[in-house]
């Protein structure tokens, strides 16, 4: 039981998780959707961790045993990836390597909401969703219209803390104010831009980030607190200097790989 | 029939199409070559609509009933996403939402030849692509050697005004001066910049735009024409500030963003 | 057999292909991974190619037959994709067309090893990846664990020369240095930058560059060693224009674009 006034996650760790994550390079298997495979890795890159997408059924067993994370994110998903997903899942669970579910437009549509309830019992490390498709992953909500969501993180928390406790692992929800919970400890990150909003797959690479940042770290919720904190720190950053959604993409990329450890510890992180 | 002078599409229609795109953000599925995926995403980001890319025959029928307009491109099309666009096409039709196809390469390969002639026969509601695209469609050519094209947009003007005919719909031909035509009036769209050739994926993030345009308005031949203003003017911006391809993409990007009804009523627009 | 002092690729060749590539505008068929279809494309049009992925086992032979040069990359191939590259290569082989083998983490998973050797079977004009690929290619090594290596180029040369007997072509061999060899002779390139590596995707496009400087040229040894030396040049002007990873690729894909023969006559390579 955590003390009254203990932070679940502090600047001293979020100062290390930047160390860990330079230090350990972790290896990425990202089974993502093809609209943001591109950035994803190139995010990976910037802050200094080793992205790799394979997701053939054939082959997405034997690398997610040997990656250090696995990332799952049903974005395009289909009959095929959907079968080397599931693959990939049961692997990282067999021997313990973290993986994170993101599960675009789940609730609105049927074929991916089944899909994500069968992720959902390999139980997953981390979930990371915007309020929408925590609300149906959590079966409390139909789903937003795509990636995008009308409800505030926090709408979400009850949920997320409900997921949280049925998987055992971490449940992140991204908005204005992102919300990551593990069902117990709630932790809170401000900043960021709205120009996030505007590129796609930053949402969808801020899951690879988590998944990178948990296996540097062997932290689930301080992992996961690190990338969105990583991620929002350097949107303002590149906000500052950018022009427009066009500049702000590689600017982005720029502060990310730019950002270390002293600047991750003054990020807002807020536990309650 | 049209009296000598008016004009098809002014710059009133422009300005009005500008606001209603950015007050409607309509949700554009789109199912698209894998290559363009990510440019298409942003361009749409970047003018207000939503992106969204669902490409699984288990979900692109029940997408496409839901999204504000549906883009269909064969670029990289293969059995299975053959198949989503069949049903996807054919869900846009049941319920009135338009939908633009993109007949990449059609000719030249009899696999996307006989899809885009089993396409249009589902009656677009826009056909957008470059003239040796529209004068293969249309049975008057043998397309060209992938998506370059040698003829100018006019010299396809009498075949797209027959395939207009034949889909009861609008044809766009895109060239140095782009051809937009409903088989009765014809508009002329001029400006652009040859960086826009240069940049894989900016003919193919223009039918998505055309899609948006034409849910926001309602109008097929105007919101055509509106999207390849906007797309020639932010084009033109953007070359100014570019020093080559790469830094053209992300001034176009921003351009595209800035760009207000004000700016698009100055088009070069010229109806006939 | 070559004089002592003769030098296989010299500043004239480099000046002459420049000239070749933007005279000829050679049509490169790309079957690659899908998280670098795009940069790979931009690649080759901001050097004066022109690119088109089509990975449709419809239509992979017809178009390989038409194409100056095909590309395969098995980044992320799956069973599909395969099968287009099979015929792909089969159909450039019969028409003779020249096509490069791109080996993306092979060594380290069963599925695409197994298909690269039987592409390599199929006798590829040039075979272009990193150490731990080339090692694992030619049976010398288990490869790497991705896309990167930990070997360097040289390291790899008795398996490259060994590799380049076998198939009768070219082998080249990306690090710090660059090998590129035909079994007999050797050549060397230098220069680049460490932004290459963390930018996604830029060793892929340098194996599209080598297929459309190989179609340019008619010269396997001398257009893989022209490709390399452009991709090198212009990353050492990128990397003075960048403050990282994100504005790098855009000032790379412009000095791609304005680097001329002059230029590329005084890049780092020597021949031993």
């Amino acid at each position: 039981m955590l003390a009254k006034g203990c932070h679940a996650v502090d600047a001293d760790q979020l100062r290390a998780a930047r160390t860990a994550l330079r230090d350990s390079a972790p290896l990425v298997h990202c089974l993502t959707n093809t609209v943001v495979q591109t950035l994803t890795a190139n995010v990976l890159l910037a802050v200094g961790a080793a992205p790799a997408m394979v997701d053939a059924p054939e082959e997405a067993g034997e690398f997610a045993a040997v990656a250090s994370a696995v990332l799952v994110n049903v974005g395009t998903v289909h009959a095929r990836t959907a079968e080397a997903m599931r693959i990939a899942a049961r692997a990282a669970g067999e021997v313990g390597t973290p993986w994170v579910l993101d599960p675009v437009a789940v609730g609105g549509l049927r074929f991916r909401t089944d899909l994500a309830g069968e992720l959902v019992a390999l139980r997953p490390t981390v979930v990371r969703g915007n309020a929408s498709e925590v609300l149906a992953l959590a079966g409390a909500g139909s789903g937003g219209r795509g990636v995008d969501s009308t409800a505030t993180a926090d709408d979400a928390l009850a949920a997320a803390e409900e997921l949280a406790t049925r998987t055992g692992g971490v449940v992140a929800v991204s908005g204005e104010v992102d919300v990551v919970t593990d069902g117990t400890r709630t932790v809170r990150i401000g900043g960021g831009s709205v120009l996030l909003t505007r590129t796609t797959g930053a949402g969808c690479a801020l899951g690879a980030l988590v998944a990178a940042y948990v296996a540097a770290t062997g932290d689930a919720l301080g992992g996961a607190v690190a990338a969105h904190a990583h991620v929002a720190l350097a949107a303002e950053i590149a906000a500052d200097l950018a022009d427009g959604p066009g500049t702000f993409a590689a600017q982005w990329l720029d502060a990310l790989d730019a950002l270390d450890g002293d600047a991750l510890g003054e990020a807002d992180v807020r536990t309650s």
